[in-house]
């Protein structure tokens, strides 16, 4: 890899991964609610229900049979350690997943049921990472980071990929920002394919340390993140992230718990996607109309669909009202 | 078009449809509640929310442009008016539904969004039927029938024609049954391309009248029907539709109201789709072993995903648990 991530490697992670994941389709949206012609990318369909096997596998097959045999190791309690244990079992591949003590049950089981062993820590991320490496130390485990990682950026960008090979002119692409993973990927892609294609990212507000890592021209972390939106929580985004987003991002803007909520409904109710608060994101910023954007063809990027049970619900998220 | 529908018909409307309607992927079930090896076939994702769109357009293409020009007219409250109307739309073509007094606003609105022209009658299936072939006899609007139509039946039957497209391999299809427009086209597909794979229809227990038909050897039509999947209270199945189920499908099967509504649960958690009620009959029945399958690798068929809103919230069927 070069100091940049560029379309060639995205394209040779595309090659690796045609055979593994789900070929996700662009979904016209039918609706008046979000003032353009809007696609969805829906990631919450692609296996472990969000889009990180993508990373993930890209990432593990890139290790050679040695690395591989004494097994990988990540530290994430949500979709990356999901996407990682499914694709170490696929590549026959021991996987360790550090959690907090605290991680639901579900999000335990989902990550045990491909096989990986589970091993828990306190409840900060600096903590996990210490512990990740001590061990990987210790076994000589590989790392999968959860986003600032070249295989990890390549991996994700293959929806770039995808998004341009399916659709022939779209204005615009939204896109959920967290570590960076996600939309340094997709960013790399359109633009390298569509340089006339807007790239546009959405935090939480409760978590806009990349919003504001923008206004600043250098990374800004965060003491404390507060959002639903659980796949956003990231105190700060990656190094190779940061670097492929001030070469290919136009914007990134906020927005509210409320909107959020509000987009999570609107995708059950009349696209008939089940989206978590994280995937809801760049649809949140579109009916709020502050992705800025008016009339044209936008492609919206939901990251994925699994939504914490933990999350109260005050009624308006049912899917039968009564 | 000769006495039974063939697959050389549903190729032609598969033409017809490439450009008009949503190819629907086929997505692989990662849990285990299902007992096979399970890809759904998602048409919530469909245009209008239903496969309905894939037979109204089907059907109204084949009119000459002077019956276009006069207009269509069709007796449905449900997905099929939401079909026709969005199909006319696309066609330029004026439609006209005739509905029930009570039908809820929002599926008024959907009609209407797409230009179709409401008329309103009593409650009754029959009086909503005469009132469309009085009003057709009168201004020369041609009829879209919801399911008994050998152009309904091969546009509906596109859905089998992907699926063997997208899977090398499958051992059975297993697909709601209201007036049977789905299966006969479906099965017809299948068995013509796939001899070997099992077809199997899935019926509320409360308007099992196809299932009972079967038993008898003819067409048995219920006085009553009872049951929360609204897309598929239909009284008795079509004419056309029974001599191709009599030729192509192998078997059809019953579910209750509680294996729906877990089926609905289900597929909002563990596949991040909506389903509506109807949209969940088959796979209602791979999740209480009624499909009589185990283990191997199936095709399930959801239809739709336009949740009636005034279908009661008993809280199981939340997105969000508090």
């Amino acid at each position: 890899m070069s100091e940049y991530v560029t379309l060639n490697e995205i394209r040779a992670a595309a090659d690796k991964l045609r055979e593994v994941v789900v070929r996700t389709p662009l979904l016209p949206f039918q609706g008046d609610e979000l003032g353009n012609e809007v696609y969805f990318k829906p990631e919450c369909l692609q296996k472990t229900g969000s889009f990180k096997i993508r990373g993930a596998y890209n990432k593990i097959s890139s290790l050679s049979a040695e690395q591989r045999q004494r097994g990988v190791i990540t530290y994430s309690s949500g979709n990356h350690a999901q996407g990682v244990a499914y694709a170490a079992h696929l590549l026959g591949c021991p996987a360790i997943v550090v959690m907090p003590a605290k991680t639901p049950q579900v999000k335990i089981e989902g990550t045990r049921s491909w096989g990986a062993e589970v091993v828990f820590v306190g409840d900060g991320s600096e903590e996990r990472r210490v512990k990740a490496e001590a061990l990987a130390t210790e076994h000589g485990y590989a790392i999968v980071p959860p986003f600032d990682d070249p295989y990890i950026i390549t991996g994700q960008g293959t929806i770039g990929l995808e998004v341009c090979e399916d659709l022939a002119e779209f204005a615009a692409i939204v896109v959920p920002v967290g570590g960076g993973g996600l939309i340094s990927g997709i960013a790399t892609a359109v633009k390298s394919l569509r340089p006339d294609v807007r790239v546009i990212g959405v935090e939480p507000e409760g978590a806009a340390d990349a919003y504001e890592s923008r206004k600043a021209g250098h990374i800004v972390e965060w003491a404390k993140v507060d959002t639903i939106a659980d796949g956003l929580r990231t105190q700060r985004i990656g190094e190779w992230n940061w670097g492929q987003i001030q070469k290919y991002v136009d914007d990134i803007v906020t927005v509210s718990e409320a909107e959020i909520r509000a987009a999570m409904c609107l995708l059950a109710r009349r696209a008939h996607l089940v989206a978590e608060p994280s995937g809801s994101v760049a649809t949140a910023a579109l009916m709020s109309g502050k992705a800025g954007l008016g009339g044209q063809r936008v492609v919206v990027v939901i990251s994925g669909g699994n939504v914490d049970p933990a999350v109260s619900c005050a009624g308006e998220l049912c899917l039968l009202r009564g």
